[in-house]
């Protein structure tokens, strides 16, 4: 069947800024959506369209050229352009683009004790950027293209070297895996321990954690923690056979695990096959009186052990590079499982902290940054202590939170809701836990991420809230 | 039971580098772990200790200090330091670190037709370092701490105005979640689609897909893949509810799915609730004829399209930046189950990104990085035509990969090993395969990773290695 020329209604407008040969796409294509030219019927040659319309057979030609690649027209040889078999469906005119701001205004929160926050005003720019323009270069091209699936090597290098100076861990650059955060390592580790295992977690714990279990349908029993740490006691009744825990300074609660429990959950993880302990040293690096308490896993022997750590404390938590240390036995399993595993870590940013860690800009970063916050721990605990006994505090031996609790008759709600109304965010304690809720009333304050200055009438503002009277 | 003090055998030495109050905590401590002190033990005052080794009470008060946080040993008040209970285990001394490098020598690969290798040496290193230079800076401090899950605002709208003029994709940044990958990124659809979904995939096809769906024990169907994408037909006889497709150039074999095949394809998942197709527009930005073609999400009603990108292609694989548009259906399922989520996108990166976007320097790449790749794929049709008809190939008009078959008695395995023997490594179509294999001899052809001025006698080499004769 071929086409009246007529009955194809093309309007051309030379002042559009859409080019001639996509106008006339655009309407023959929109007639075929719509039914108005029909299957099998033959299009006008590219010499009589172009006539037509007034146009060159080459604006013609490049029309047709796209119906024919999208499948709209199909060329025969010798015999011309003809319109294909579809179905109907009318297309959708894109409407405008509604690019409103998403930012919906924050909450009035004008203190917030989050024990995420580190402290930003600090952070070595400058050195940071010398290294990233280093990197940033045409000599790095190679770069560009994907790397190590477990991370570069001069990363795993210099972490292996600090994990060893700092912090007793001996392991080889080949048992270091490098991710995106804890978030994305653990269900990697969660993946190659197999489908039937049973973990133990924290409680209160990271709920973070918690949701990587049950997003991957994986029991975690909750246990109990009290101020040496987990009770290894409720573990050992247990069948969990791997048990997630922050031995350094359990989170929220701040304790450090004892020795005489860390002694008992290695024991415990040595007296079966296939059981492990997987060590979340997530903000290990700012103690603030002694020696750093060396990893579970250096006093490891049966290598049952799987370290996990974070730059999150130590440099910035959008930095979203962390890294896991597998024992020799499952490393083979990791290499098995991830075969076609790329790394989710850019690799620009992997090479511009090697180079930081390499020029000792990290081990000086990490001293600058334990006196700062050894300061604001110690204005935090010298306000607090003229509320005393009414409140108490703990874990205060490392990293950026302390728990505070307080002896009152209001409920944990009420003090939040009038901290709240204050300006102040606050994080229960509770609100950490999986299993039933305490009765004590405690608060994680997070205090890396407020100015030194601030802490005294941020806290002092709190009590007021709270109308708990300064002693004299 | 006090100890008698000549029991402790503690070795100072002063020369040694470490602190002497180390010193004393770890003679003690190892002495505890081994049992020499018996559980209950009081140990020397400081004051006796001090006096008996020669150094300062301070220095004993830290060592004591250092095994009373760690549990080894309890301070008593007005009683004093008493050896805590542990069980036996001897503490593992750490070896000497091996940091043996480890880069294997690579295979003597000479050439390497991956498609996923981009062209290294065009990259606007000046542009992206000058954007890293301004977002690197004391005035962004407050890009060190989390942003928005979903990823940042600024990079968000970017991207939505991209995909509106670029894809035909109208969506606004509210719908757009950005991610490490595609491989990341698909994980998250797959959660909120629900444990029960069936999924339809294309066969061949892109392999780490394949990988996700597996790790993530969702069934997945394979369909063929012909000239025109994906057989719908086969399709719709299936019990698949998702359909996770290439359709702006198929991978691996680059077909374009046709516009039939398009719309039976939407009219597919607008027949029932619940049906979506997953749209990855991998490489799309370079389509060398005509004008590109629109995405299936700009065609999509029922607004059942989950729209999926990249810029591993269009920018570098090692950035980790991908994105996800979802449907308003989608939307709010994602929100609800990734409420706890931490992107895994460093913040900084995103910046930069977004800067990079809104300064103009991504288009002004692309439409370079086009001609550049325009010109390398011109140079590689006309050397392969001196082959004709022995070769043949399709998949031309978008991307960095083209599909060669070969007409030979040969197998494929031989002409894969004959290619190696001459340095050049090839990918085989059935490499991508799911089911059963093709019997043609076809290849994957990359050649975005090769210099123009190489492609020539890379391919006359591997000609030559499978002794195929150029026409005079």
């Amino acid at each position: 069947m071929n086409m009246n020329i007529d009955t194809l209604f093309i309007e051309l407008n030379k002042s559009d800024p859409l080019p001639l040969y996509e106008q006339i796409y655009n309407q023959i294509r929109a007639d075929i959506i719509q039914g108005k030219l029909q299957v099998g019927m033959k299009l006008p040659s590219k010499r009589q369209l172009g006539n037509f319309l007034n146009v060159s057979q080459t604006t013609v030609e490049s029309a047709y050229g796209q119906l024919a690649a999208e499948g709209f027209i199909v060329s025969i040889p010798r015999r011309g352009f003809f319109v294909q078999a579809i179905e109907e469906l009318s297309y959708v005119q894109p409407t405008q683009l509604i690019a409103t701001p998403l930012r919906t205004p924050k909450e009035k929160i004008e203190i917030d004790f989050s024990p995420g926050h580190i402290d930003t005003d600090h952070f070595p720019f400058k050195n940071w950027r010398k290294h990233a323009k280093d990197i940033i270069d045409e000599s790095s091209k190679e770069l560009l293209l994907l790397g190590d699936p477990h991370g570069d090597l001069e990363l795993r290098e210099e972490i292996a070297q600090y994990l060893y100076h700092s912090r007793g861990v001996d392991c080889t650059p080949e048992q270091i895996i490098i991710g995106s955060g804890t978030e994305q390592l653990l269900p990697l580790i969660i993946r190659i321990l197999g489908k039937k295992t049973t973990f133990a977690i924290e409680d209160p714990g990271y709920p973070l954690t918690h949701y990587v279990f049950s997003h991957h349908e994986r029991k975690a029993i909750p246990i109990p923690v009290d101020k040496k740490g987990m009770d290894i006691h409720t573990l050992q009744e247990t069948n969990a056979d791997v048990t997630y825990v922050t031995p350094s300074h359990q989170f929220p609660t701040g304790a450090v695990l004892s020795a005489p429990r860390r002694i008992a959950l290695l024991n415990w993880a040595s007296e079966k096959d296939h059981r492990f302990i997987i060590e979340d040293d997530y903000d290990s690096e700012f103690r603030y009186t002694g020696r750093p308490i060396p990893a579970l896993y250096g006093m490891d022997q049966g290598q049952n052990v799987i370290y996990i750590s974070t730059f999150s404390k130590s440099l910035m938590p959008s930095l979203r590079i962390a890294y896991t240390v597998l024992p020799n036995a499952l490393l083979q399993r990791y290499q098995d499982a991830f075969i076609h595993y790329v790394s989710t870590v850019p690799r620009l940013d992997q090479h511009v902290l090697a180079r930081f860690m390499k020029a000792g800009d990290f081990s000086k970063h990490l001293n600058r940054m334990r006196t700062i916050y050894k300061r604001k721990l110690h204005v935090l605990l010298s306000t607090l202590a003229r509320y005393k006994p009414v409140i108490s505090y703990s874990g205060e031996e490392t990293g950026m939170h302390i728990t505070l609790s307080i002896e009152t008759g209001e409920t944990e709600e009420q003090l939040v809701q009038k901290a709240s109304a204050a300006g102040i965010h606050l994080y229960s304690l509770n609100s950490y836990r999986t299993s039933k809720k305490a009765n004590n009333r405690s608060f994680i304050i997070g205090f890396g991420g407020i100015r030194e200055e601030d802490i005294p009438k941020s806290i002092h503002r709190l009590m007021k809230a709270w109308k708990i009277p300064q002693k004299n």
